[in-house]
């Protein structure tokens, strides 16, 4: 609420279900139908939910139930206050954002989602214990998924048996499909795990996270199968090594999140491979893998303790063959920062 | 375009992953970013995607790329016509469409989905073709399925080894998440596979699909483990069959679709069950599991010649512990109807 006045918003209709579930605690997964969470100014908050999701938990909230049958405006009109801006959710699907202005729900609209945004980019302290223990599955998963690397094996056929790995350390399953690449496929930074055979000299790279309590992991590793890496893998694999440390290293509370992203893309194009890494440095993440908040040049706020985000730099050298990816995820902490992955940055062999 | 001017519109703003394979062929799927295809009357159409999913493909649209720093509104105001209504996607998340009002890139807004899922819901001759494949691949996993149950097995196991049998048939995955619930869980509606063990006596139901060459397919049984239905199973699974074979014989263009689901509605309500049969009795479905498009009492269309819609009577009769559904596809063709489905209702007991 505080962020909304911030916003001059005095009223706000939440439908991401991930900001639901941060504000309520219970996840209502709607498909197509409306779900809303109506925040009023010195009001209980309201929670428009179709009846077929009908849950007996009391959230602090007033429940209003509709039906498939149920024209939603009289409804929504009896909550929302009609002569006042209505913040609106940047998901909220467009068809209920038009039926809302053709019906005169409010007086106005605006997209309130940073106010939310921003509350959600401060980890509170039993978040951050969670981010903890989620990052510290992710350690662990990535010990065993090294054991998954045999001769001949295909991307595929690694990826296949991640999830249950998940599972056996306590995860609820994935944050996202995991990325397997190896050789020149690693190169590719959208590449997803196919039927390619594994050989002898490849990269191995794993971009991997699970969820633990609805809280994210998110790490990558790029290994080496069963040689040396050659002169050019290893020019690269230390290059990224040292921007993600480099980077990591600086992290701490009132610096511009953009000078994170310069430092390590600094690191990158003196050593000549600047036109290699082409995407942002990192991202914010939480109860979704990818939330608001972006590590980039284009981000003009600064560094908060609470905020948790990834250091992932990585080159994608296509002519070469050779993609090389080392990403953590990095707590600021009041005075300083704590990496959440502890798996080594170290160049290691598969044999 | 048709469609679009059929209801007064000269463009459209078209958002939804599905509906771009729909018009292009070609998968984007681009999480929180934009993606657009611009349908305008005398117009090539025109592609805004983000650079991050360059691709290579003709698709007989001209493609517009912008970068994560750029601004939308003028790249979007270079294409659109301001002095027309823009057709808006259904699914257009709230941001952009409030972005577009803000910077006046239109002179009004007005949901244009109706247009494409009109198009979308009758199938042409591939389509069907692709949904005839998709269910014949379902009646076998079918088959297959039900040797996964065997003496304390719970839900959960059998459904972790459904994918791997879809893939096993020639399907991509799954179209949904499969349902399978045993003895008093299948009275249960939205009930997702636990730990629940089965024992003899149960009911065991299974709600599944598929995906084929992108096309969905989705089909439930409910069968009985190890012993004779006991007569109010009996009775509730042979009302329910009655409801979904009746339903499906009187199928064909023409008749208002509102009338299939009361056929089956009065069937269970003469039978005693009416307040147990609590959805619709269907749904639309192609490249998606649920299409837009209902088989309920609301649905004031007519059935048409290429439609393809579930019929899905069930009856959750929560008290007695007893829950039942009987699900087939079912393509509207000229002169009546084909069940896509052929996997038997007779009662069958697993043993």
């Amino acid at each position: 609420m505080e962020q909304l006045e911030a916003q001059g918003l005095s009223q706000m209709m939440i439908c991401d279900p991930n900001a639901v579930f941060y504000l309520t605690g219970k996840w209502i997964h709607p498909g197509e139908r409306f779900l809303g969470l109506l925040l009023q100014k010195g009001e209980m908050p309201v929670l428009f939910v179709n009846e077929l999701f009908t849950f007996e938990e009391e959230l602090g909230v007033k429940k209003v139930y509709y039906s498939d049958a149920d024209d939603l405006l009289p409804i929504w009109k009896r909550e929302i206050r009609g002569d006042e801006t209505l913040g609106i959710d940047k998901v909220m699907a467009a068809k209920f954002l038009l039926q809302m202005m053709e019906g005169g729900a409010a007086r106005g609209y605006r997209n309130g989602s940073p106010a939310i945004d921003a509350a959600r980019s401060i980890k509170d302290a039993a978040e951050i214990e969670l981010m903890r223990e989620s990052s510290r599955i992710n350690d662990l998963c990535m010990e065993d998924f090294k054991r998954l690397i045999r001769p001949n094996v295909t991307e595929l056929e690694v990826a296949e048996q991640m999830l249950a790995i998940y599972k056996s350390h306590g995860a609820e399953g994935y944050s996202f499909d995991p990325i397997v690449a190896f050789g020149r496929n690693a190169a590719d930074p959208h590449h997803m795990p196919d039927n390619t055979v594994l050989k002898e000299g490849d990269t191995v790279l794993f971009d991997v996270g699970g969820r633990y309590h609805d809280y994210c992991s998110d790490m990558t590793r790029t290994f080496f199968y069963k040689a040396e890496p050659s002169s050019l893998q290893k020019e690269i694999y230390n290059l990224v090594r040292r921007a993600n440390e480099e980077a990591e290293a600086m992290l701490r509370p009132g610096i511009p999140i953009s000078s994170v992203d310069k430092k390590a893309r600094d690191i990158i194009t003196e050593g000549g491979y600047g036109p290699y890494f082409t995407h942002r440095l990192g991202h914010f993440i939480g109860i979704e893998d990818h939330e608001y908040g972006d590590v980039s040049q284009m981000n003009s706020n600064l560094e908060e303790a609470g905020i948790i985000h990834s250091v992932e730099p990585g080159i994608y050298y296509m002519e070469g063959g050779v993609g090389v990816r080392i990403e953590d995820l990095v707590l600021i902490t009041p005075d300083g920062h704590e990496v959440l992955n502890h798996y080594s940055h170290e160049i290691e062999i598969i044999e």
